[in-house]
């Protein structure tokens, strides 16, 4: 219909996250206008049944089952990775060979090493790419960003985060297989800290600079599940629950916890950050709103402010209904999808790229080096 | 793609909720598997430039400039009715006779005499209608029905709604014309009466059961305004504030206040039931939760209960993310395109219909009659 | 010990207004610097042993059993009246023929007639007086009156006020006698209106000014309770709930409603004022917090304060503890207590006096008109 | 008046603690039943004028300038601490020497070392002792002691506590002398890891049981302030904050942070501890709160509830008013003398004992250690 240039897209993945992306793919040109169309062009994944019965809801315009031949389409101009994290690595550096744009879900990967594979790949080809740590793009966080970034805090004394979950607080819950891949070291790499911990090290990051050290420990209290796959009891090789000490290069202390044993939290993502002059809360379960505390507001009618996110002046949201009516979880994944779409018709890569995301990675693992060396360690 | 029966969907009107009903037509079947399969026919308006962009935004298939038309095409299955409240009643009439199904938005008519003419023709046509009261498919607000139809609550005792809005606080905004037709009563029929207060009572006639008696207040605080339309000051037609004690057939007493002069609320609308056994509230600002008070809790771990409405056993929510993570203002409409959908392949239509929605306004009129006589109203 | 002028005080009654008022008498000079030093001269009530009882608890010298006795007794100096009402005009009447001052507990009377009986003696006799409407030296509602008086909110538009209580839900509470007498009209001479709602009342006038009309509903959901005193099922004479419309006379609309048959409220007493610029939020549930909003902030970090009352610079907290520390429901009077003496020092009635709190019952007696008659009334 | 046995009290300084101590001891024979009359015999501090006013406005029969003298005295029954911690151990050693019960403000001591003394003191002397670590007593935090030892949370996966001030974040604040001897290391020991964090850890160990090891990290964010005993700029020997990670002996993770550099806190004291069945949160702003979230609940209506806690039938609350009105931060006081007289009356100690609160100094000197070191350090 409209003149705008179109962007073919190819996703690989049709779970919990092929799904999320696909939404934002759908409904980006509907309140954004951005100048790049996306088309769902093909999906991708190995049972073909699954895949098509997808295709059909989502309106993908063809199937693959074999991610090579994805990625080497001709008419494929990027490449959405939505898989487990063993396969990060293997897709995009063959898709990146292939010239493809690379969306990649988060975490970048499953190590350093293989995320340093990973942007040495995309580096080389010279394509545009960006990781999905999609929180940065709730108008709440990216206002906390911008409030950060004013200077209205002074100087950060601390930063603090938890994500905290409680669903598999239960031991007979199984390890493994479709929508348990998480539970699985061979799968994920990692339990909480390439999942949960990753969201909240990119949002540190992103806004308070790099973490110089830290000091971890990681638990996991429940050893032995069901495996879905083998169908035997295995030792779990995940850590369920980890916390961590940290300094930031601008001199601030934190703390970090995430956790999938926090009875009554379902995704309680949180971050506080206290300055010198003003002090800054978010948390996930209501992620329209944002807390802030200014010193500087008259003594007798100082207190935190709770800001609903939602006026036309605040970061993404006049493109959506007005004043006083949320948005939901799915709309920070339009937000990126826009975002990267506007960056692709400047021809760059929209934050984080696979090089930001490293940085993340980084700290994962020295999370996991000191909680096994009972050592604070420095990230590098 | 799909084998699914199509509905070919004629929309009128490209405002605020031009688009809320358009992404619900567009997200329907990417979450529910009903079986019609919406299809975005024909956008209609006045202004063929604007229709056309609209239509190139949303991807509908063709556009009108005279709404005349568009309910007589052939190929149009269903008319959806997003204009100001002054043409409802002749597109709805039109349309009916033309044997199309009708989504109207609310409020149903300006008047109790515009809305029986509107019952009277779709009954008369035997088409398929409801009414856009959308935040009965709000899942914590379908809950709460949920709630008290199982009894939970027992004998109720006490129900009270307010909708708080500041926007219209400054007397330099103007009235009428795009955007701001709410303000023009000609356009509007009513001020917050019809606009906000049609939503509480909708909601507590489904809840609550009939409101008998009502005994009324309200008041135009800015007398004057600049109107757009002809650029003179002229009076404020409108009431901007309204208040009312009402009581309901099932014994319980109530107070009801709408109003668009509370500074520091954008859209709260709230709402708390007494029984005696429990209670409920729920606001719109926070729409993802409700709180729930159980008196048959044991006394010392007795409190009000935060239930974030997320988990896929509540209203709707298997159709979205996982728990924890919040949808938001829009999917109430995605829901009740679903349940209109599903309805109409049972060759039913869904609730509120025009017959339900027209006792809201019976209850608005009682309002508005009872604010003019300074006595009690009986509600017929 | 201190060289501080001495006012002896003679309690009537040692229910729960008998301790709460005994308490603020024995704290007020450990934390107030007040030129009176109370001393707790005698206590009275008919049942010998168990105000001897309360005597030897609080420290009372001496007892009564007779309060005509006590009203003339010469060493007496201020009377502090905390019996049912059914008896306050009397106790007033003849404390201030003997010259006595009066403190009396809310509300001033069962109607405006003995009201108007009570502020004639006092005013006769020359004798300070104050009404206990405690709520007005919370320090948060103290600090809400500061801000409307200092014009922040600019215009008012909307005052709303609930006070919402459970205890009475169960059908098998008996009404009369001990800890009872709040149900039994004799006593009691309204139900929740006198006791509830006049709280509400008292804060309105005092914050916001006259009230010009009220259309009121009262309810009594349960019809017949057994009689603690007769022993016999007999019928309720009180009001169990009621809920009224208002107008101020500065033009601001305002609703009230206090009951008894809100589940999961214990004392949730709650006010709310939306002026032009700006608005407050107090409950009673957490005494020590008020909320702010002020539209003048600036846009993107704007949102409802949420101030913790405890600085120094708050009203009374430089006499309590360090910030964040909270204090509770009993303090508010002491702080009666010590603006009494206070003024006392200066031979001036700290407000609310006699007259002051007359108002109160007026409106209350409006109230029960406007309910009976279903009709608006005007308070004169 | 009343035929209980008197127990006479003598007070060591005159402060913030002094002044609630005192409060405690003048309130607690009015709210509890209990079989000891606390009789105010002495005041004691250097400065006379100061300590004869202060004992002028609490009703102190005498008063002393030298602590020696105060210990001595044979009309001195119970010998209460309230001085800097420097003073703790001297006092203590010849109070329990002279055979006084003691009763010592927190910390215990600045080092375990102290404490050991203090507690062979004590115990070899035979006499009472507690130490007022007071949020124990808080009704809500009982209650949670409560819910955890009835087993109701099930295996503890996570505690986590907080005391977040910001008094301290500017510069120009002064160290030493009255009423900032909390700055001053000599005087404190150290910074918030006695003063604050000593809080935390009591309620800990007392929930959850003894703390195994821990890995801290400390920060002094300004360097130098100037001396208010000197008038001299001096380096700032205290911890301005701290952080760090515990492993409890029950296999729980822990983690804790007390800081003065949070902006927007004023003394945030909170925990949260996560059991397989049940969590539940408490914070010092809202002290009479308790949220409570227990996963047995029927899931459609699950989530957190907030326990007002006011009933007669929680912790000590039936001693005070009635449903739904609040206490304050100084009941906590009350609470704790009640017990120690009543645990008196028995001839025990109330807890904690000094012997209780030693386990508290030696988890805060294992925080120092460990920061100290960058190591893992375990209690002992």
């Amino acid at each position: 219909m409209s003149a705008k240039k179109t962007l073919n897209i190819g996703m690989i993945g049709y779970g919990f996250m092929g799904r999320a992306h696909s939404n934002a793919w759908r409904k980006v040109s509907n309140f954004f206008d951005v100048r790049y169309r996306p088309v769902l062009k093909a999906a991708c994944a190995r049972d073909e049944a699954k895949v098509k019965a997808f295709a059909d809801i989502w309106g993908y315009e063809s199937v693959e089952t074999d991610w090579r031949k994805l990625v080497e389409r001709r008419d494929i101009d990027a490449v959405d990775v939505c898989v487990p994290n063993d396969l990060h690595m293997d897709i995009a550096v063959a898709a990146a060979r292939s010239g493809k744009m690379l969306l990649c879900e988060k975490p970048l990967a499953r190590s350093t090493a293989e995320g340093v594979a990973m942007c040495e790949a995309v580096e080389k080809a010279g394509v545009l790419n960006t990781v999905w740590y999609r929180y940065r793009r709730v108008p709440a966080v990216t206002l906390a960003k911008n409030l950060v970034a004013e200077g209205r805090l002074g100087r950060i004394f601390h930063y603090r985060a938890n994500f905290l979950q409680d669903w598999t607080s239960s031991p007979d819950l199984p390890q493994g297989g479709t929508g348990l891949w998480r539970l699985d070291v061979r799968a994920a790499g990692s339990g909480v800290t390439g999942d949960l911990l990753a969201h909240c090290i990119d949002t540190a990051l992103w806004i308070n600079g790099p973490i110089s050290c830290v000091a971890a420990m990681t638990e996991t209290f429940v050893k032995e599940r069901k495996h879905n796959l083998t169908g035997r009891i295995e030792p779990v090789g995940i850590d369920d629950a980890c916390a961590f000490l940290a300094r930031f290069a601008n001199g601030s202390l934190a703390i970090f916890e995430p956790t999938r044993y926090a009875r009554g939290h379902k995704a309680l993502y949180t971050f506080e950050i206290n300055g010198e002059r003003a002090s800054i809360f978010w948390d996930l379960h209501d992620l329209h709103r944002l807390r802030y505390f200014d010193h500087r507001d008259e003594s007798v009618v100082r207190g935190w402010r709770n800001i609903h996110v939602s006026d036309g002046d605040q970061p993404y949201m006049s493109r959506w209904w007005v004043p006083g009516l949320q948005i939901g979880y799915e709309h920070s994944f339009v937000h990126q999808a826009a975002d990267f779409l506007e960056a692709a018709a400047r021809g760059e890569s929209a934050a984080p790229t696979f090089r930001d995301a490293l940085e993340t990675t980084k700290v994962c693992d020295a999370v996991l080096a000191s909680a096994a060396s009972r050592a604070w360690v420095d990230v590098r």
